[in-house]
């Protein structure tokens, strides 16, 4: 069959994949946001039926034979088809290690762990989950194996978060940087203890909606293609071409917390709005990586919605919400929502300490997968890492080992996305700002449209064309490393 | 094969089915009420894929073998086995009738024609809809052919909404209905002179909104499986077993529509809910005919809800969303809502002159089917029937002939279930109030329960296994007529 024929084949095949994907991601959202109670069970039937057809679809043996073949004759097609067999190949080559009984037992194994794992936690009982964490290690290893790797094990699990990357770099650049920070930390205490922050203060549910709306408006998030929900976990989903969607929570005791949840989750979907939207069904039209994601979400919430240029511009909408009755000092503002204080509990970690979090996650996991530490010691481990890095014990390991869900649903090497993202935000951030030397007068009066043009022409309308790795290089002239994100705290808290 | 391997083949194949055409009410309810606007273009793609996907699996040639198979040998099977053979063999004999050319041409055209009406209806501009009404009688005409018929080709059309109905009986019928209620009306009108009726007020929407809620939640509408949301077009819709989503409208001149509008899905809910739910995806579960379905929605809506003893459980309701400001006495509420007047336009009707204007559209859409009048011809001859059945005229064709979508989008034979559900409704409340002697004391104070219970075990629970009038006959020992209404507008209103 000629190239264009199988192209054609592809394109097509893709075409309904995404039409597919599109109604998964609808049903989830619709389960998190809107479904009645009593719907789980014919829900979670719906969504089995969906899942086997996309898997159909995804294995079809005509578009994994017209992968197959255009990889072979790469060199005869233009660019961007290139590109999209290259990904598709890599994609269907990965599916194609798997066998499905090792996918089967690792959805099931997965599943039940979950449920364990939910019934354990407020328990503070970690023996009734060892063996299902035992499980899926023993699982995430035989993946490995299936999926070949050169030295390191790990590499094969980080592969499907953050293609291409290798622990080999990952790793050290993360322990650099939890070193750096760590010297920092007592620094920025010591600057904080002459900080007057804004004392505590409350806003209604219904005015902290209000709130993110508005200035979901104001930093361009449209309502035309867009919404914005509640949930107890927040998430950004995109239910089909034009349909972005975010969801917030809100926390009594932290009344901006839904805010920032708000510019994070807007982050993710404006990475997705601007991908090319007529690559949409392609690789050209999806997101490269899971650390490039969560570059663009940190890069909202913290290095841009925690910036004294963006806590001006909210000022006069928080008094605007409040009707005039609360009208914060900018730099007193800045001063709360940029506390630093060495904690537990990841997920409400600031954004300085917060890397510490994932070193201890990625060191722990590397240890467990390489057979350096059983997952009955683990606890232990856990709150020796806890203590050296961050001087926190858990009082139990209901907000020690047990608090995050990942490991036990089967997810390794996931952690460190989380940290690249970081690093990669304050990268993009400092080019940003070399190239556009009024960023922060722009934010300040809310002219957020040369921040977003940068984001797309630099980051979103590649997809994946280039590997994270090389879209940092592009954009920064740079490997990805630590040291903007290490410039970037020590000119936040002034430090030298 | 063994009956039960064909049944085993059957049920299974159903089931699929069910969960697909959940999905697909899915996709259309969140684009009714959720959906974002830019995110038009490509639902529309993911609802033919799902449409396609949908249709291949109910043409299945397995399913109709096996339905073909098991219908030859429907006295060997057990009684429930039967009936769901015996209409499977319905739908599907129907369905290949048609010829996909047929369909698709069919599908086509009303899409073209719907957009066409949808411009023209304001514009004021009959001509311009006219060859798309003219093509779309002629396919339906051609449809009533394949189908084939008795004597009247009305019937293959009405088939499609009210199985079993003949024209020769529904038409009679109705006419009779509609002959009756011209008389009442000048007596209700008098009647109506000595009336005071609750002067207008307003309610913001918020609070028609927490009105709406707090009754559904009262007559037994549950949030555990249930959702009311807000849509420019109230619909009841279920995504889903244990998922019964309603809508209603908001009607700045008519604060209590709402609260009617949501009756009305409600009825329709409830009946879906009410249906046997471990038959959900086989003809047990599944309603019987469009004018079985409005008989719960109008007896929820008017008979019920349009009640003395319903207003004086709502007066306590309302006063409790207002925080006491509005507590109308109940007399003078319902002589509100329960005024009767001829007017133009079918949806805001009173439920008396309501049937006078399906007896217009039957009476019309009969003669233009049997070519007893031109397209051309039908603004007039509305006009004509209008001034004789109502005694209005409208000043344009927007409110005339232009003003219900369901001619130009080709549905023929639609109109009478509207009549025949509020037929039904009469009935069933006549038999409930024999049978229950204390209903409206219950409804007065609230307690639903028996209401709920006798439509279950008379109406919801049988599903498809009788025709509507079969039901209709097992309730009210009485075959479907026009007495009971009459009796009951009649009572309604202190007639002789």
């Amino acid at each position: 069959m000629s190239n264009s024929t199988l192209l054609t084949t592809i394109y097509k095949k893709l075409e309904e994949i995404d039409h597919l994907q599109g109604v998964m991601t609808l049903l989830g959202w619709d389960q998190s946001t809107m479904m009645p109670a009593a719907a789980a069970a014919g829900r979670a039937q719906q969504r089995a039926l969906m899942a086997s057809l996309l898997h159909t679809r995804r294995s079809d043996p005509a578009l994994l034979d017209a992968v197959d073949t255009l990889a072979a004759r790469s060199s005869e097609l233009d660019l961007d088809d290139r590109i999209v067999v290259r990904e598709l190949k890599r994609d269907c080559d990965r599916a194609r290690k798997l066998p499905s009984e090792h996918v089967a037992e690792r959805a099931r194994t997965a599943a039940e762990s979950y449920t364990a794992w939910k019934s354990a936690r407020p328990r503070d009982d970690f023996a009734s989950v060892q063996p299902f964490l035992e499980s899926l290690l023993a699982l995430n290893r035989r993946e490995a194996e299936l999926i070949g790797y050169q030295t390191e094990p790990y590499d094969a699990l980080l592969d499907a978060f953050e293609p291409e990357a290798k622990i080999a770099e990952v790793g050290p650049l993360l322990l650099r940087l939890g070193e750096k920070l760590s010297k920092l930390i007592p620094q920025i205490q010591q600057r904080q203890a002459d900080f007057r922050p804004l004392s505590p203060f409350e806003l209604t549910i219904d005015t902290q909606m209000e709130l993110c709306r508005l200035v979901c408006e104001r930093i361009g998030f449209s309502f035309d293609s867009g919404r914005l929900d509640a949930t107890t976990h927040p998430f950004a989903a995109s239910p089909g071409p034009g349909d972005f969607r975010i969801t917030t929570r809100f926390r009594p005791a932290d009344p901006l917390s839904s805010l920032y949840s708000t510019l994070h989750e807007a982050g993710h979907a404006f990475y997705e709005r601007g991908l090319p939207a007529s690559h949409r069904s392609s690789p050209l039209g999806q997101s490269v990586s899971l650390g490039i994601h969560e570059s663009q979400s940190l890069l909202w919430e913290d290095v841009i919605g925690r910036s004294e240029a963006f806590l001006e511009f909210l000022q006069p909408l928080l008094a605007a919400v409040s009707a005039g009755s609360f009208s914060p000092d900018p730099r007193a503002l800045w001063e709360r929502v940029n506390v630093v204080q060495p904690s537990l509990i990841r997920v409400d970690a600031d954004e300085v300490t917060y890397s510490l979090h994932i070193v201890i996650r990625m060191e722990l996991e590397l240890a467990l997968l390489n057979d350096e530490l059983s997952v009955k010691e683990l606890p232990s481990a856990w709150d020796d890492r806890y203590r050296h890095y961050l001087g926190v014990t858990a009082p139990s390991v209901k907000d020690g080992v047990l608090q995050d869900v990942h490991w036990f649903s089967g997810a390794v090497g996931y952690f460190p996305t989380y940290s690249l993202g970081k690093l990669h935000a304050a990268m993009f951030y400092e080019q940003m700002q070399q190239e556009l030397p009024t960023l922060d007068d722009c934010i300040r009066s809310g002219n957020f449209t040369p921040l977003h043009q940068w984001l797309t022409d630099n980051v979103h309308q590649h997809g994946r064309r280039y590997s994270s790795t090389e879209l940092v290089r592009r954009c920064c002239n740079s490997e990805p490393n630590e040291d903007a994100l290490i410039r970037y705290v020590q000119q936040k808290f002034g430090l030298d």
